[in-house]
C-alpha cells in the first residue's frame, strides 16, 4: 500500500485537518501521479456537509487534480513517468453499459465511481485530491498540455467540463444569445467558453458589483436581476441560460427571460428542489434541462480545446492550511474565481 | 349584433346556466358558423373556478368547436356557406411578431386571443363554444373533413392538437419509447398519435383498472405506477414522457423513468408549481419541457392527418343541461374520454 498524506473531514461537523491514509499499489493499468495542485469546488463543501446525501467519512475532498506521473503499471500505454496528468470527478465506471460505451461515463447506468466520497469496485472508499499522490486506472486519467499554467488548469477538470459539455451538447454558438447565471467557478468558465464558441454572452447577477469583472472575462452584456427595468429589457431574450447557481433561486423569473423554444440548463445543484410554475415552460415551449460534468473523451477534448485556445481558469492559489477560510470566502462569493490548493504546502 | 344563446358561469362559484348575449356582426374577413358540437375540456373548469388567473365573467366556456358555416364576409376566401368549420383555443393573435409569422400563434409574443375568457382587439370579452353560433376571423377557422364523425372531431381542436404538436416538435416516432401519463381526454389522443407515429407507447396510470382500455386504444404496454415492481422495470426506460396530468404529481418519480437525454413534456396544467430535485435532471441530462396547444397551420395539418388516418376522439355525447354532472364525472376521471355537448340540446 502507498502511504498518502492528505486533508480530511472526519465528520460533517468537523473542520478539515491533516490525515494520513493508504492508497492501493499501482496495478497493471494504473497511473500514479504526485499531485501538484487541486481546485476547490463548491461541491466539496456540499459533500462534507452531507447536503446532498450521507457521505463516507473520513472524507478527503478534491476532484480538480493535476500533477506529474511518478509510476505506471506494466500495461499502461497512455502515460509515461514525468508527463503531466489530471483527474476529474470520476475514477471509474462500469464500462459496459450503453452510456459508458458511448463515452458518457458521467451517466454510467450502474453509477460511476466518484473521485472521492465513493467506493471503488473493491469496496474501498475513494479519497480525493487534497492529498499528495493518487492512483487511478489510466482510462480515467487525462492528458494536459504543458503550454498552460498548471494550477490554472486544475479547475478545468470540474468547472471547465461542467460548463463545456452542455454548451457543446446543445450546440451553443454563433447566432445564439446565452445567459450565464452566477459568476463563480463554473460561471466564469461558462463565459469564457460561450465567448469562444461565438455566442453573445450576458452575465445575469444579483449584484451590480460584478459588471466590470464580467466584461473583463469577455461577456458582452451584464444584467442586474434585482433591477426590474433591466430584467424587463431581456424578457424573452435568451436562447439558452446556463445556470451555475447552487443556492435556491427563482426559476420562473429566469424561464421568463428565455425566448420561445429556449432552454434553461442547470449545472449547479441546490439542496432544495426547484419550484416551477407549469405556465413557465408551457408558454413558449421552453425546457428546463440538467447536465452533469462530462464523459472522459469529452473532458480530453475540452482540455485539448483549452490548450489550443489558451483558456484556463482564473484562480487564487492558496495554502492548504487556509482551506477553511477559503470555504468561508467561497460561501460569500468572495473568490475570483476558483481557489486552487498548492499541494507543496501540504 | 347577433343574438346568441349560450350557457355561462356568472361567477366562479355559480353553476353554468342559460345566458343570452351578443356577438359582433360578420365583418369582411369573418366566418359565422352554427355550432353543432363543443367538447368539454378540463381547462373549462379550471378557468370557471379561477384556478389559473382571475377570469372574465359571465364566462361562456368551450374551445373545441365544430359546426357548419352560415355566413361569410365579403372578403372571405377560405370558406363557403354550408361547409364544415372548426375553431380551437384561439380566435386571433397579433399576427406580426416572429412567432405569429412562423405560424406559432399559440406563442404570440403580444399574447393570442383565447376563444373565451379573453378580450378581442376591440376590448370585448370573448365567449366560447357552449353556444349556438360563433363569429371568427377566417384565419383562425379550420377546415374539417366530412369523412369523420363530426362530434368526435370536436376534441381534436384542443386535446388533439395539444398532444399532436409536441410529438411532432420532438419528432417522436419509430424507435422511440413513449410513455403517456394520464389517460383522459389528452392522454387517449396522445396514445392514438403515438401509435400512429410508430412509437412504442406505454400508458402510465395510478390505477390497474385502465389497462384494457389503454390496450384497446392501441397502447403496447401498461404500467401501474403505484406498483414499485412495475415502476422499477421501466426505470430509465423511456425516451419521452407526455404528461397530460393537471393535478399535482411526483415529477421526480417520472423523471427517473426517462433514459439518458430523455424529455418529460408537460401539456397538463396543475394549479401548483412542479417540484423537481436538481439531480432528477442533472443525472442523465434530462429535460422537463412544456408545450401549449399548437399554431393554426399545425392544427390544420393535424386535422388533415386525422382525416387521412381515420383518427378521432372517443367521446360521450351529452345534453348541455347535464354539464354540471359532466364536470363532476370529469373530476373523478369518469369519462371515456371526452364529453362533447350536442348543441342541438341548447
Amino acid at each position: 500500500m502507498i502511504q498518502t498524506k492528505g486533508y480530511a473531514a472526519q465528520s460533517p461537523t468537523t473542520e478539515l485537518a491533516p490525515w494520513n491514509f493508504e492508497r492501493r499499489e499501482v496495478g497493471p493499468h494504473d497511473v500514479q501521479f504526485s499531485i501538484s495542485y487541486c481546485g476547490v469546488c463548491h461541491s466539496d463543501l456540499h459533500q462534507i456537509k452531507n447536503d446532498w446525501f450521507p457521505g463516507i467519512f473520513p472524507m478527503v475532498p478534491g476532484h480538480e487534480i493535476v500533477g506529474t506521473v511518478t509510476k505506471v503499471g506494466d500495461h499502461v500505454k497512455k502515460f509515461k513517468v514525468g508527463e503531466l496528468a489530471a483527474v476529474g470527478c470520476m475514477v471509474d465506471s462500469c464500462r459496459e453499459c450503453e452510456n459508458c460505451k458511448q463515452g458518457l461515463e458521467q451517466y454510467c447506468l450502474v453509477g460511476n465511481i466518484q473521485t472521492y466520497n465513493g467506493r471503488g469496485k473493491d469496496g474501498v472508499p475513494t479519497y480525493g485530491g487534497y492529498s499528495n499522490t493518487i492512483v487511478v486506472h489510466e482510462d480515467f486519467v487525462l492528458h494536459i498540455s504543458d503550454k498552460l499554467s498548471l494550477p490554472a488548469v486544475a479547475p478545468l477538470l470540474c468547472a471547465g467540463i461542467t460548463t463545456y459539455s452542455p454548451l457543446k451538447h446543445w450546440k451553443v454558438g454563433k447566432g445564439h444569445k446565452l445567459a450565464v447565471l452566477g459568476l463563480g467557478g463554473l460561471g466564469h468558465m461558462a463565459v469564457k467558453f460561450g465567448v469562444a464558441f461565438g455566442a453573445e454572452v450576458t452575465v445575469l447577477s444579483t449584484s451590480a458589483k460584478k459588471e466590470a469583472d464580467a466584461k473583463k472575462l469577455g461577456a458582452h452584456k451584464f444584467v442586474v436581476t434585482s433591477d426590474p427595468e433591466q430584467v424587463k429589457a431581456v424578457t424573452g431574450y435568451f436562447d439558452f441560460i446556463l445556470d451555475t447557481v447552487s443556492a435556491e433561486h427563482d426559476m420562473d423569473l429566469y424561464l421568463s427571460l428565455l425566448r420561445t423554444n429556449g432552454t434553461h440548463i442547470c449545472v449547479g445543484v441546490p439542496s432544495e428542489p426547484y419550484s416551477i410554475r407549469p405556465f413557465s415552460v408551457l408558454g413558449g415551449r421552453k425546457s428546463l434541462a440538467g447536465s452533469g460534468i462530462g464523459g472522459i473523451p469529452e473532458t480530453q477534448e475540452m482540455l485539448d480545446y483549452c490548450a489550443e485556445h489558451g483558456i484556463v481558469s482564473d484562480i487564487e492559489l492558496i495554502d492548504i492550511k487556509n482551506i477553511q477560510t477559503a470555504y468561508e470566502r467561497m460561501l460569500k462569493g468572495d473568490v475570483r474565481y476558483r481557489f486552487v490548493i498548492d499541494m507543496a504546502t501540504l
